[in-house]
């Protein structure tokens, strides 16, 4: 899987302690990892806001696959990456939360808490929520308990079809319906920008975010 | 306030336990509190995405205030009340989440885990978390550190501004394009309609849902 | 009740942090607190093995009824304070750890965690334990659930005489016997010294403490 | 290793949940179980004073060289066990505890919960936490954070010291000071005697057992 790690200001002093964790079991499951966000408390200033246009943007062109984000609590990148049709993120504060999310709601964000209970072992516990989405050896979307599987599996399906009824019927519409700084400013980094257009398979898209860059 | 509790299917033989402890809090910060979902397994039947266009149309048409929900693990019930541009729902697994998610966030929804962490002491836990909701003291949206009230506060508007843009420019189409029999399950309850009918200051949604019903 | 707080060199600077969260919840419970501990780190020094020392003592000579230590992970001042015949230590993680703990296990001695999980929030977490202790309303060793209170009531009294049995028969004898060095740092404090020698009920116990520090 | 697994009345019918996680961990570690407690509600009937008196016979007399156990929230079968002068018994909620136990206080014993906390995905939560001490790759007693590992060494090591100071001169005397039904129940099951007897190494607690047993 392509994989994007995107976090902001708050907490961007952890960047690479994080990045570190998610290397090290990537480097177990061969996923490529794309680290867009910011990197430390010098780098171009991102909010929780510009994390899930960020996440939509990367989740819609297909750039990557999965979305690993947060902020203080988790719960800002959370719901922010879960106001765009095209994100389902899900909250872990502990290993277990990741696992019954790629079972039960096989979404395709993650949002961590970089601040709330980060103390003593927080690496530790971050690497594990890690390895229960990257290495858990399941295949994602099995249901817990799996004699729940077909409604599970249902429901995470009507998800999507609501977050699309509800949402404007054109992306590129919503994309233009939000203020054109919040946008700029989320596509601005250098290494956004590297895994969107080196990867991205939607050139719509791809144009886009072009025309707002010029 | 006016409180929503509603809950789906999979946890329901867990509501009164739950509206227990809710009422344990209320009684305390005065809050009037109705009880929208599943009461038991054989009530009505609702999945975590009834609950969040539930949630949509109590808070749409100021029926009530807040809501909490909660599924298994809370995550569903969370991003299916996310989906919709005016519900901004944290997940609080433990009491300092809800706190920091009232600071922070300040948003008007709240899920909760009935089952994943539901051991014993699990009803003293849900019953802490609606504590630090209803009885903390603070008024919400303060912030969390303090010195960090501004963005804080700043984001919270921004996500409300973001939500609103990339959704249908009108609600009531939001509502009309989801499949109607979803929205029908939703709102065919009892104890939702009462809610709804008795408190909603929006005729238009009130016309809207009793014309499904019809 | 009298109560004292006692903290290790790891995290002797999060003790006005701890203190202050004890202070606020007992002018609520009425509860005396003696800081008996590091206040800073540059206060005397103390290990966690001092911690179970000083417990002990204390409870011993009933110059205090309950004790709250800690340490990065808690385990190391739980572990020093269970190895004493006299002290009947749990560990708090979250609240309703210590709520069972007292309805349960109705000891004499908490343990905390002052790093592990210590990041936002922490303090609020601490402060909701100290409230389940001293604030929850609920008269400790009354079971949890409330239909296993007579075994847990029995099984607490029998891990009393467990402990009695297996320990030196004299508790002098067993102050004696551990490395002089220890009991002295572990009692050299002025405010460990105040809190002993103004509230202590058992003169050789006193005494005996005294005899070291001459 | 040799590791035991042992569990109380109250959560015996979770034994065959936790052994099953255990022996999926050992398979990966290549370490021995042995299930020494109540296996049912039907078995023969152990508190948690029972659980404390057998991980002190077993490690003891060297038949194991871990104990694994706990009770409703671990903390009665973990005070149980740090009551004796030779077991070191840390309590683990959740896998970051279990890692920095081994790594911090390299202890022999870790007493889980298996009602608190015990829900959806609970098994995946015990997994964790024998992973953390079984397979961590880590070698016990390195310290957290490593630059640490020095006074944690030491404390670890001077616990023992005040533990068996504090004891009873002679094990033996210990074991013959409790109530000897106390004894008698704890050493009572045949998977307690077959892990004993076939694998102690020490002839007078081997011959002490046979005598309480006649």
């Amino acid at each position: 899987m392509k994989i994007a790690l995107t976090m902001e200001n708050s907490q961007a002093a952890k960047n690479s302690i994080v990045l570190n964790e998610l290397l090290t079991v990537t480097a177990q499951s061969n996923d490529e990892v794309f680290n867009v966000g910011m990197s430390d408390d010098q780098d171009h200033h991102l909010t929780y806001i510009h994390l899930g246009i960020q996440a939509s943007i990367l989740l819609a062109s297909k750039a990557v696959d999965f979305v690993f984000t947060g902020c203080g609590t988790g719960q800002g990148a959370m719901m922010s990456c879960n106001a765009h049709h095209n994100v389902v993120c899900g909250l872990a504060i502990e290993p277990s939360d990741a696992f019954l999310f790629t079972q039960i709601n096989n979404g395709n964000a993650l949002a961590l808490a970089f601040a709330k209970g980060f103390g003593w072992a927080a690496e530790l516990n971050i690497r594990n929520i890690f390895e229960k989405v990257l290495l858990s050896g399941c295949e994602c979307g099995q249901g817990y308990p799996i004699e729940r599987a077909l409604p599970q599996q249902q429901n995470a399906a009507i998800l999507n079809q609501v977050k699309l009824a509800v949402a404007k019927d054109n992306y590129i519409d919503a994309l233009k319906s939000m203020d054109p700084e919040l946008v700029k400013t989320a596509v601005m980094g250098e290494r956004f920008q590297a895994c969107l257009f080196n990867n991205a398979e939607n050139q719509e898209i791809v144009d886009y975010v072009r025309s707002i860059l010029n």
